[in-house]
């Protein structure tokens, strides 16, 4: 095969044949095609997309690039969910242990944040001592033993996936549905549980910006899950504004937990109830959502999807003291309080500039392997559609220093809208795939 | 500046600043962006194109990344001519001479072959000592003394365009206008003559396939030469088949020598004085192209055309009795006719083929830096629009040996298309642009 041939085929909007991809992304992984090689492909790829059965063949080849998991081949029915990234979203540390306090267990191998939206290992490594770099071994006795193992993703699970993506990162090629798709896909498939469902946010704090692209995006990841023998769903949730009140990682954290206790958000709680009931019944363990919706709120309330929590913490080498008090999570030397720079209805939240100033603030990193403070973040004491007078509460800055607040103050004010009339609140849930 | 930034603001279909075109090309001229970002930008210029003001930007920035000649601030008026390339182009051969004959100086640099078209300078290197690598000294003192110099494309001239033009090679970017036209006319600009017609080749053997594109190609061509003050026209001319008789390397310099005996084929004999009288006429030499025409038929004709070529073959150290009698140029040690396989008029020759067999024969190269033979090629005794009985002759192959005549000779063969009526012949000449 040659590399050329297929870049110029694909160019010319071609589909390529099954063999070609599975040719083209071992002889990349294994160093016999050069990234700028690559880089041509994946732009033209971005260009004139790719089929259903390409996407597929490209998936299977990240996927074979690697060792396989198969999670479910040690325990089943076995869970895994993902969120397409958003800004404080912190539902898989709430969701991952209420679903598998109602009985389906989660294996959840995660990622590190990257630009503006934040990572769940990142946040969960604010907890002490938490080991997030479980080897095989140790990952699948947890789950066995617990019903829940987190982790962070392992390097031997499509490492081709890796390589692309770090390409597709400095040549502007991320922007496409077949390649996002592949690369989440390869890495959910490598883990290889029973049950996926996929969370796809939406809006101006997502990567897909409308409801029509996520779509797409969802239906494409479905039929990659099932076609490989998953069972598969997708939800569709709003990232217009950030999610929930906290954005950091010891902050997002300590929301997790205020979640797991029934005194969270409304929004993210929303969404994390809805996932567990969506996967429990998926798998079966209830006869419908609505019964899943019930014994999700049921351990809640009986404090055991906490327990799990804390249970997976300790046993991950983590101080679980710290979830059953978050006091004792990092605290930032420095809070000051923003107010409402003026009268009215908050209309919108740039989730986007939010999770910038958030950044800049050391809560994440602007380039791989940037170090991270874990106590740093923002509280937003005031969401869409709250009305304030002017000098009311409106974000509380955790910092290192009174300096930072300053520095990040002008761009976290320019995220909010303000509107003498009240704006039209727009769902949380926008539909299901699958 | 950001290259990721450059290259999604192009992916976007977005226009980018001359500033930000200048900045990337010479970043990338250094190494301070790697030949993936530089790849993937490219990608992305095939698939949204750019518009005049960044096309003359592109040009600009290559042709700045070195050296400039300017032979018109040495000698004026003084021309240049370029054909974008085909299977037994030897009208620059011809052509130069011819037009040097007839007063107007020619500075001619030009470049070797790859794939199923030949080069100048490898066809002239046929000719035994002749220097094609003259410095810039040696080719202005040529120049001025013979009114003609001949050379291969100076490194020092344009070197972004050598770079990027070997990134395209390997990337599948080869075809898009802007970056052809910036490719040529950095190259052309750097030369700096006062005068410069363009052959833009169309047709199955051409990069341009259609007429249409090939016209597209010519006006960004002369837009760019004419915005940087260089009087450019471009003709238009067919390559449906190949052009004369000879193709390969000493046998095409060969057809030079019988093109300027006035004993060459008519197809390229046409071309050659047609080139001839539209630089004489575009310099103000003669009052028309009439007038050019019959001045370059004189040349011709009283023998002046091929004393210049034999002059300045004598200048540059290669042998001018071989000019004199060309039965002294390399000669292979195996000829063998290649018989009419079935009776019928010849409807097509397809000239890629034909290039590829001249190719296979040892007369260019797959790869760059690939060994040549001068001597080995073909000869065409028949061509389109011709009517043959079977057994007839069809083509002479010169070859190293028997078996290498045996490994091309299918190929070779199924370049014919023969049918019981007579094609329509496509005229030669398709038009001016300019």
């Amino acid at each position: 095969m040659n590399a050329v041939e297929l870049i110029r085929r694909k160019r010319e909007g071609k589909a390529l044949a099954s063999d070609e991809i599975a040719w083209l992304v071992r002889a990349y992984t294994q160093g016999d095609v050069p990234d700028y090689q690559m880089a041509a492909w994946l732009m033209a790829v971005v260009w004139r997309g790719m089929g259903r059965r390409e996407t597929v063949a490209l998936t299977s080849a990240m996927l074979r690039s690697g060792a396989e998991l198969r999670v479910r081949d040690v325990l089943t029915p076995v869970a895994d969910k993902h969120s397409t990234g958003g800004v404080g979203d912190k539902v898989t540390i709430a969701a991952a242990p209420l679903i598998a306090a109602c009985g389906l267990p989660v294996a959840k191998m995660t990622g590190r944040g990257l630009g503006h939206t934040g990572g769940t290992v990142d946040k969960l490594e604010s907890i002490t001592g938490l080991r997030m770099d479980l080897r095989r071994a140790s990952f699948l006795r947890i789950l066995r033993r617990h019903g829940l193992a987190l982790s962070a993703q392992s390097s031997e699970l499509a490492p081709a996936d890796g390589k692309m993506y770090a390409l597709r990162d400095v040549t502007g090629t991320v922007d496409s549905i077949p390649l996002i798709a592949a690369s989440i896909m390869s890495k959910k498939l490598a883990v290889g549980p029973s049950h996926l469902l996929l969370d796809v946010k939406v809006g101006s704090g997502a990567f897909m910006k409308t409801a029509a692209e996520a779509r797409r995006l969802a239906e494409t990841m479905v039929r990659l899950g099932e076609d490989a023998g998953v069972r598969t769903r997708a939800v569709l949730t709003s990232m217009e504004q950030p999610l929930g009140r906290a954005v950091g990682n010891a902050l997002e954290v300590a929301e997790a937990v205020a979640i797991l206790r029934g005194d969270g958000p409304e929004d993210v709680t929303t969404i994390c109830l809805h996932e567990a009931a969506t996967l429990l019944a998926m798998a079966g363990l209830v006869a419908d959502e609505e019964e899943g919706m019930r014994r999700a709120e049921q351990a809640i309330r009986d404090g055991s999807a906490l327990a799990k929590l804390a249970e997976v913490v300790a046993a991950q080498g983590g101080d679980a003291a710290q979830i059953a008090d978050p006091a004792r999570l990092p605290q930032a030397p420095h809070r000051e309080m923003l107010s409402a720079p003026c009268a009215g209805y908050i209309t919108a939240i740039d989730a986007e500039r939010v999770g910038m100033a958030s950044v800049h603030l050391g809560a994440g990193r602007l380039r791989k392997g940037d170090p991270i403070d874990p106590a740093v973040g923002l509280v937003l004491l005031a969401k869409v559609g709250e009305r304030l007078t002017a000098g009311e509460r409106l974000v509380e800055v955790h910092a290192r220093s009174a300096a930072d607040v300053v520095a990040v103050k002008d761009e976290l004010l320019a995220a909010y809208t303000f509107d003498d009339s009240a704006p039209v609140t727009p769902p949380l849930l926008l539909g299901h795939v699958g």
